[in-house]
């Protein structure tokens, strides 16, 4: 289904785009934004701002203050939640405020939740509509994370790397400072920041940058640090609760990755330099596609500019 | 110096862009657009639209059909010529027109023209300014090969390649079909016809596609096929007119010519697949860059769509 008018639209959208700004602060939970409005103007509106904190469907009703808000419409870029978690369920303070109508982002792929949330809300006698098309797709693409752990128990992988124009990242040599600009190096900060880990191999742990931190002003919480053996297998010291972790590795440890099926996204910045040299090192190794039919096909492909580089990023994976 | 006016700066402008139209008709000689205007409006345009016919300059003049154009102003792209080749001396003709002042966006690099033609204007009291900052440089960029070649002997070279995101162009068993989409390809065969000759390694014309002819329909001419031994080296059946040359080698060949110096435009095709593997071949090979600060740094670099891939432009040298 899709959402019925325009009204319905900016509303929904407006809760996706509001829903990222507990990026970075609120995982394991998923970012969730809601709107409330009512005859189609909005009258109040929240989002998920930090973990133990408030769901969004009770930020946006609490903002709404004194309104009365029965009959009105609330638009929630994710499912309402019906279990007890750090917070009481989203479906009791939904039903409590009186609200008429519920229009859903994307569903909530969790065991305990999948639609368990819309059927509470429907036998109370809400109407409840879910959102097909681009806006789902949006909503959807809001929470890769979250969506493949509730789905595989596994995180989900966003590879880094910094490359020259003909896809190398280091010298024969292994010179590879610095390949990417300051522009790049500072939003790569900014990605550690907001996924839970940051992943690299033993070898890169131990000479080039073994804190692996995001050194930037205001992080709310800094990564996990996780070191690979030359394998793509989880270390033994694994922790459930990482739903996002950002792969830093060499050429050797993202080959195994994108070997095992693990690389969920590609962030590459290609720097404005040709490298050339047949022993200089290539972005990933491993075994690698046999024919261009077995290759990884990209879902989508972007470019932008980040200072004197390209970033070109591709979603391998939807979830 | 630099135009003075934004009247001088629009008709150059627009001498500069209707000096395209001669593209892949006119080499070896230089693309060349011009505009007379008199008292701030065009009265005529011309360019130079295929090899033997009339120079830009002449063609403006004779669209200006019976107009006086004693004290009119002619914008050129290119310093008017003064020596007798295929066509009379551009610079009689401005005389006899009664043309009072010429506005160049570029120089002529070659040893009979080089300012020669600017001198002449002058002592027969035209006045003449010529263009600064990135309206010259504009003029430039038009004719890189023109100008490669009158400074060097030799062809400017643009290397094409079609990759996947990681920089391969090949996987271990040799499979390159078809990285690219169709879109891209046609755009390949655009660029064939072009440039004056298609260069390839021995391999490559003994395997995939030993025709290297521009199949579209509107081609005005096909390019030269020129087949290199495993270095950059000219093959000895070499002619001297070549001015341009799409390098559509495989990665020993475009190593070489990278070694040697003789790249001077990447094109590079970003296909949506990621490959991978240790042993898949990458763009460029030959020796490469030893570190980092070695690297061959490009001077421009853009990206843009062409059907599901990216088109990665990079200017290495400029004329």
């Amino acid at each position: 289904m899709t959402v019925r008018t325009e009204t319905d639209r900016v509303h929904l959208a407006r809760a996706i785009e509001i829903a990222e700004r507990g990026r970075g602060r609120v995982s394991p939970n998923p970012l969730v934004g809601a709107v409330i409005a009512r005859d189609g103007e909005p009258v109040a509106e929240g989002w998920h701002d930090r973990l133990g904190g408030p769901h969004a469907e009770r930020e946006a009703i609490a903002a709404a203050g004194e309104a009365d808000l029965r009959g009105a419409t609330l638009y929630v870029s994710l499912e309402p939640c019906c279990h007890r978690g750090r917070t009481p369920p989203c479906t009791d303070a939904i039903v409590e405020a009186g609200i008429g109508r519920v229009v859903v982002g994307s569903d909530d792929p969790t065991e305990k939740a999948s639609g368990r949330g819309l059927g509470i809300l429907r036998d109370e006698g809400i109407e409840v509509e879910v959102a097909g098309g681009e806006l789902a797709a949006r909503a959807r693409l809001l929470n890769q994370p979250f969506r493949k752990h509730a789905r595989t128990g596994r995180p989900w992988v966003m590879f880094k790397a910094a490359m020259s124009l003909d896809g190398k990242v280091a010298t024969e040599s292994g010179d590879s400072k610095w390949i990417s600009g300051q522009a790049s190096r500072d939003v790569a900060h900014r990605w550690r920041a907001e996924l839970d880990a940051v992943a690299v191999g033993v070898g890169t742990a131990l000479a080039d940058d073994p804190r692996l931190t995001a050194r930037l002003p205001d992080v709310h919480r800094q990564p996990r640090r996780v070191v690979f053996d030359s394998t793509a297998r989880l270390p033994v010291s694994w922790a459930g609760d990482v739903t996002s972790m950002l792969l830093e590795g060499g050429p050797h440890l993202a080959g195994a990755f994108l070997d095992a099926g693990e690389i969920d996204e590609l962030r590459l910045f290609l720097a404005p330099l040709v490298l050339g040299g047949r022993a200089a090192r290539a972005t990933l190794e491993g075994e690698g596609a046999e024919t261009i039919a077995d290759a990884v096909r990209a879902l989508t492909v972007d470019c932008e500019t980040v200072g004197d580089d390209l970033l070109v990023s591709a979603r391998l994976r939807e979830w």
